[in-house]
């Protein structure tokens, strides 16, 4: 077991490993991008799952967090997280009563749960169980800005869809009509700057157009909120969203890493690695001991990360425990027990592989275990 | 939270459910087949992590498990099974100390521990560690016949590598020379039974001409080990495997169910399924609730299953949370609310995304929920 002040190369592997001074400065940056922006910052904790890392956020100028399941809003509620919003349907029957009975702890606590709807059925489920539970619940009517996925169509595309979900949330007690949700997962991966922003102009306007309509049936619609790591920037500038549910930012992967970048785009750096070691030299290979237990590879395989710059291996999958490693560039093999850094192909079910991060100070060559920060929500699907 | 005697609808999703009905007759085709085939059978456990279906293997014959990791042997050997064989190098320090401390554990049961080496490094650590705990271990030298990943040569391509290795083994107290580790993940997906009898064809020269050379230098060579789901068949009728350690058997995936089979391959049911429910429906679409934190698609996505064959949807990833189901062959879409099941691309890392099982008796249609079954060696990645 990886203990405190313990060297990093004493952490047992495979590990999850936070670099925290990288992680503090991805942290400052969006918060400051977000303060000069003059939009509210509402990080998407699926990525990390952590009440603690949350509360860093929170601390930082975050009005709340996101999350995408019941049980991930039950976790991070549990953990003292006050402020969470559920950026997707729920529609078991069972489910909404969870729902509701968080509702009313997080009220009573001074804080708010909301949630997106999608469906009549979906909006009279919640006021049902949301009057049993004598509770309050704010309520995204969510629409489809691009991704194809969940969301009602936009008004742009079907002028009554949105506008009749809303009038039933707005007429439904116990539920408050607290604006739309419009996010594009799919934009967020478009590699170049100018797809990217093509796709969140799009978006803008659905939203815009869908504001509109409710606004010009007398409802109200304080908020459309959305975006991501890889286009915040743009919703910021839109004049629309008023809030942003980025969260990658935080860690940033291999994936997002290789969006090509322009001077819109801030820069974050990789704060997330999975720390692995040699356990068998071949003739033209080394054996590490992370596979796909230890990352998910949806995204593609991870990266070797050399902080010291001097090697360079290719990582080839090895099965569901194993990685294996070639070098490049004449590079000699790793020998036996070294200790090598994977940058994941994707953050948010790489980290849902552990049940705790090990956090890090003073870097990845010379740095030290500062603690151990649990990973609240790991195996959160309901 | 899913109890006993549910109906199968009432099951929270999404949910790794087993069919137990199916699962029972997998356990007992693989195991009258090794028995007639006079192989012992120690089945994976790295698939299933479970100490309570572990326990059911060993009732059905099995004369223990392997696992790949030493906190699954640890989390296994705590929940009572006292017969376990790693079947992976072990380097690190720490880890070795494990090792030793959990032999000496199960020996003291009546039990026993058993671990594959392929260094002379790995050999004197697991030595020194075993005197140190006045332990006894089992090694079996892992030759490489055709993965490409952990192994020493086989002597059909290094006359000396495993001889050497056995001698320091066989010369070591503590150790117990066991014989040979020589297992071809590869050969276990190749999709005609030609590609994979001739992949265990050369994987059986290789083990054959390895034995003979520790034999004729005077070293015993009591077991070969090795095998998998796709070509146990060949290993047994091989003359030189003695025992089989085949594991996805018991669950069968989409990968494994894709290949082809002939006479020789006796054939296993799906018995794992992921239950998931439509939260969400568009114009030319239903969204479930299952995505990449509720199955692994390494090997591919999941297959629909509709148990009463009537509908046909295909499956497209829609993120971490969501699956998108489009109709096949005309079928409706589903309703909001249904639950549709299903198969996972690939078992094992698909099992170590939960905690549980749920396990059904009576079918998929109409059965019950009998018992939860503990995933004991979830995240066991150590």
């Amino acid at each position: 077991m990886t203990g405190s002040a313990d060297h990093v190369t004493a952490i047992d592997t495979p590990a999850l490993v936070i670099d925290l001074d990288a992680m503090e400065r991805n942290l400052d940056r969006m918060a400051t991008f977000a303060r000069r922006a003059g939009v509210r910052l509402r990080p998407h904790a699926k990525m990390h799952k952590s009440a603690e890392i949350a509360r860093l956020q929170v601390a930082a100028g975050a009005v709340g967090i996101c999350v995408q399941k019941t049980s991930e809003a039950e976790a991070l509620g549990a953990a003292g997280i006050a402020d969470i919003f559920i950026t997707n349907e729920v529609i078991a029957t069972s489910k909404i009563a969870r729902v509701a009975t968080l509702a009313r702890a997080l009220t009573a606590r001074g804080g708010r749960l909301a949630i997106a709807v999608d469906s009549a059925e979906g909006g009279a489920g919640l006021h049902e169980a949301i009057r049993r539970a004598r509770a309050e619940l704010d309520v995204f009517v969510e629409i489809d800005v691009g991704q194809g996925r969940c969301g009602v169509p936009a008004a742009d595309r079907d002028p009554n869809a949105a506008l009749e979900l809303a009038r039933r949330i707005d007429a439904s007690a116990g539920l408050r009509l607290a604006g739309l949700q419009a996010y594009n997962g799919k934009a967020q991966h478009l590699r170049s700057p100018e797809a990217r922003r093509a796709a969140v102009a799009g978006a803008v306007a659905a939203a815009r157009a869908t504001r509109e309509a409710l606004e010009r049936a007398g409802l109200s619609c304080p908020l459309v909120t959305g975006a991501g790591t890889g286009t915040y920037m743009f919703e910021a500038a839109s004049g629309v969203y008023g809030e942003l549910q980025a969260g990658s930012y935080l860690f940033m992967d291999r994936d997002y890493a290789e969006n090509e970048c322009d001077a819109s785009n801030s820069h974050f750096e990789h704060a997330l690695f999975v720390l692995t070691q040699v356990m068998s030299v071949g003739p033209d290979r080394a054996v590490v001991d992370a596979g796909l237990k230890s990352h998910s590879i949806d995204s593609g395989l991870p990266r070797v990360h050399d902080p010291a710059g001097r090697r360079c291996f290719a990582f080839e999958s090895g099965g569901d425990e194993h990685g294996i490693l070639r070098p490049l560039d004449g590079a000699p093999l790793p020998g036996l027990g070294e200790t090598i850094w994977l940058i994941p192909g994707h953050c948010d079910p790489t980290v849902n592989l552990y049940d705790r991060y090990v956090g890090v100070r003073g870097g990845l060559i010379d740095g030290h275990v500062e603690r151990i920060i649990a990973i609240d929500a790991r195996g959160a699907v309901t």
